[in-house]
C-alpha cells in the first residue's frame, strides 16, 4: 500500500505495544491497587461532578489538581503538568527533546514504553543492562552517561517488572555526571517508602513521574503528573495537548489526594505487607526464586518455563505476567500483590505446579 | 538553566497553546454544544459503571467501541482508533509520519495545533492561505501538493474558524495528486451533513478524524476517533499510548452513539437552525460582516477592532473568540451558536455595541 511508504522507516520495523486480552477470577498480571477506589472517593467524585456539565471542555490547566499535587508533594504547582497516565507525560518530554539524532539511555529490562516512544521519536535507545542480581548497575550507568552524553536517562524506581530501586546516593552521582536530562519513574514508590522528589530543589535537569494507576487505585481514569523545574516544565507543556485530562479524572484525582492519608494509605500498607508475606512463601517453593521488591509486585524466577507456569495459573483462572520475553527475563514471571486470599489461592496454585 | 539546552530548538522557538481563562455567563467561546450531554446518556453511562472497578486499568483496545462506531460510521471496526480526543489522533499520525526534513501542508487561518505538533517534531509547515473568501484555494493546494510533495496535508472541513468545507470533487482533485496522507478533520462535520468517510473505500491515504467534542455534548470527557486503512491504522497505532482511553469516557461515548438519533440529532438539527438564524440577523449589523458557515460557529468581520468588541461582549457577560491573531482574520472574532435566548443576547449586546 503506497500510503505506508509515508510512516517512518523506524516506525515500520517496530512492533506496537500490546497485552493478550486473557481474563480470570484472580487478576494478578497489571500491577493494580487490588481493592477498588475506596467507596468515599467514588462517591465524593460523583457528587462533586453532579452539576457539571459534559458538553464544557475541562479546564485549560489543571489548576486546582495541581495545588493539590503541591501540597501532596512538596513541589511548587508551577513545577507540575498532570497528564492522562505517566505515559503521556514521558511522550510529550521525549518529543520536546528526541529527534534523530539523539540518545535515550535505560536500565533493561524495564518498562516497555522507553523504548518504544524514543524509537518512534526516531532517537537512539542504549541500553544498560541491570546487573546479574537485576539491580541497578551505577558503575555501568555512569561510564555509559560519560560515553554517550545521553540527552535524557531514564530510570524507572522502583523498576517495573524488578521491583528494584535506585539510592538516592546513586542518583545523585548519576546526575552529578549528567548533563542532560535524568528522568525518575516513580509509578510505585509509595510501595518503596523512596521518593527523590527533594532533589528537585537542587537539580534542574531532575524530572520525576507519577501515577494515580497504582498505590492510588484509579488506573481506570488514566491520571499520572511530572515533576520538575518550572522552567522545564514550561518547555514540555508545548508537547502537551490541550485539554489532554478529562473533568471527570481530574476530580477524582483531587479526592483521592484529599483523602489519601485517610483511605488510600492503609490500603497501601497493606499490600506492603502482603508483598513481604508473599514473598517469604514463594521463596520456600522449590523451583521458584522471588526477586527482592520494593514495588507492588513481585518478579520470580522459576525452574519451569514461564510460558508454562503462566498457562497452569490460567487454567485455575489466575492471571499473571509472563516477561520471559524481556532481556535478562527468559525464566521470570511477574506477579502483582492482591488481596491476602487471592495471595493464597496463588500460592497454592504454585505449590501444586512445582510439586 | 543548563537543562533547557536539552530541550530541542524548534521547540525552545515555539510558544505553548494557551487559552486565557475568562469566564461569563453565556459562553460562546469553544465551540461547545449549547446543552449538556442528555440525560439518558449521562444516566445509562453511571449505571453501567456502577459495578466496574476504578483500579482496573481500561480495555487494552475499546473494542466495543470501536464496533459501535463502525456501525455508526459505516466503515470497518480495524479502520478505527479511539483516542483522548482527535487531538491525540493527529499527533500520533503526525508522530508516526514527521520527522526533521518532512513536510505538513495546512491550509490556514485553521485550527492551531497542527501547526503545533508539526513544529515539536522538526516537520516543516508548508501553508496555503485561504482564499480572499476564506474558501479553500484547491488550485493552490494542488500546485503546493505537487510543487512540495508534502508527507502530510491536513484539511479542516469545516475548517475552525471560518466555517468553510472542501466539497468531495475538489478533495478527490486533491486526493488524486497526493502520493501522501490526506487527513480531513471532521471535528464539526455533523453541522455541514456532509462527511468524506465514503471515500475511504478507494482512496488508501486517506484519513478521517472525528471529535464527542462539538455535536456530541462530551467536551469534558475527551473523545476522538480516527478512521483509515487497517494497514494504515496499525501503524499510526504504534504511537498511540497503551490505555488512552479512560473507561468511563469509553463508556460514555458508547452510549452516545446508540442514544444518537433519538437524543443528540435533535440538538444538531436545532443547533443548525439557530446558526442560520443568527447569520441573517448578524448580516443585519451594520458594521458586522458574517461570514458563511457549516459548523456550529460563526466567524464575523468587525468594523470596530475585534479586541474591543470581545470586551465589550465580556462587559455584558457574553465570551465569544478574538481570533483576531489568525492569520488573515485580524478584523474578525468567532461566535459558537448557543441556545435561542443565547444567541438573542448575544445581538441585543452587538446591536449595543455598533449603534
Amino acid at each position: 500500500m503506497a500510503a505506508l511508504n509515508f510512516i517512518k522507516q523506524n516506525v515500520r520495523g517496530m512492533r506496537a505495544y500490546s497485552l493478550a486480552p486473557h481474563r480470570a477470577r484472580i487478576k494478578l498480571n497489571q500491577n493494580e491497587n487490588p481493592w477498588d477506589a475506596p467507596e468515599e472517593i467514588r462517591t465524593e467524585t460523583l457528587r462533586r461532578l453532579e452539576k457539571r456539565l459534559w458538553s464544557r471542555y475541562p479546564h485549560f490547566v489543571a489548576q486546582d489538581l495541581h495545588e493539590r499535587l503541591a501540597g501532596f508533594t512538596g513541589w511548587m504547582a508551577e513545577g507540575i503538568l498532570s497528564g492522562n497516565g505517566s505515559n503521556e507525560l514521558i511522550q510529550a518530554l521525549l518529543m520536546v527533546s528526541i529527534e534523530p539524532g539523539k540518545r535515550v539511555l535505560i536500565s533493561e529490562p524495564t518498562f516497555a514504553l522507553y523504548r518504544q516512544i524514543t524509537v518512534v521519536l526516531g532517537g537512539e535507545v542504549i541500553s544498560a543492562p541491570l546487573t546479574d542480581n537485576l539491580t541497578y548497575d551505577i558503575s555501568l550507568l555512569t561510564k555509559q552517561i560519560q560515553a554517550a552524553a545521553p540527552d535524557v536517562t531514564i530510570i524507572c524506581s522502583p523498576n517495573n517488572p524488578t521491583g528494584c530501586v535506585i539510592e538516592q546516593a546513586d542518583l545523585e552521582s548519576i546526575l552529578k555526571v549528567s548533563d542532560g536530562l535524568v528522568v525518575i519513574d516513580e509509578a510505585y514508590h509509595e510501595f518503596s517508602g523512596q521518593t527523590v522528589v527533594p532533589l528537585l530543589r537542587q537539580y534542574s535537569n531532575l524530572v520525576v513521574l507519577r501515577t494515580f494507576s497504582k498505590a492510588m487505585a484509579m488506573a481506570a481514569l488514566r491520571v499520572g503528573y511530572l515533576l520538575a523545574a518550572p522552567e522545564l516544565v514550561s518547555e514540555i507543556r508545548k508537547a502537551i495537548l490541550p485539554y489532554n485530562l478529562n473533568t471527570i479524572s481530574q476530580t477524582a484525582a483531587e479526592v483521592a489526594i484529599e483523602l489519601y492519608e485517610s483511605r488510600v494509605q492503609p490500603l497501601v500498607d497493606t499490600i506492603i505487607k502482603e508483598r513481604d508475606l508473599l514473598h517469604s512463601q514463594l521463596a520456600r517453593i522449590p523451583g521458584l526464586t522471588p526477586v527482592p521488591s520494593q514495588a507492588n509486585f513481585i518478579l520470580v524466577r522459576s525452574a519451569i518455563e514461564p510460558r508454562t507456569v503462566f498457562a497452569e495459573l490460567l487454567r485455575r483462572d489466575i492471571l499473571v505476567r509472563d516477561v520471559s520475553g524481556y532481556p535478562m527475563l527468559k525464566a521470570y514471571f511477574r506477579v502483582s500483590i492482591g488481596k491476602a486470599d487471592e495471595n493464597e489461592l496463588l500460592l497454592s496454585a504454585l505449590r501444586d505446579i512445582f510439586k
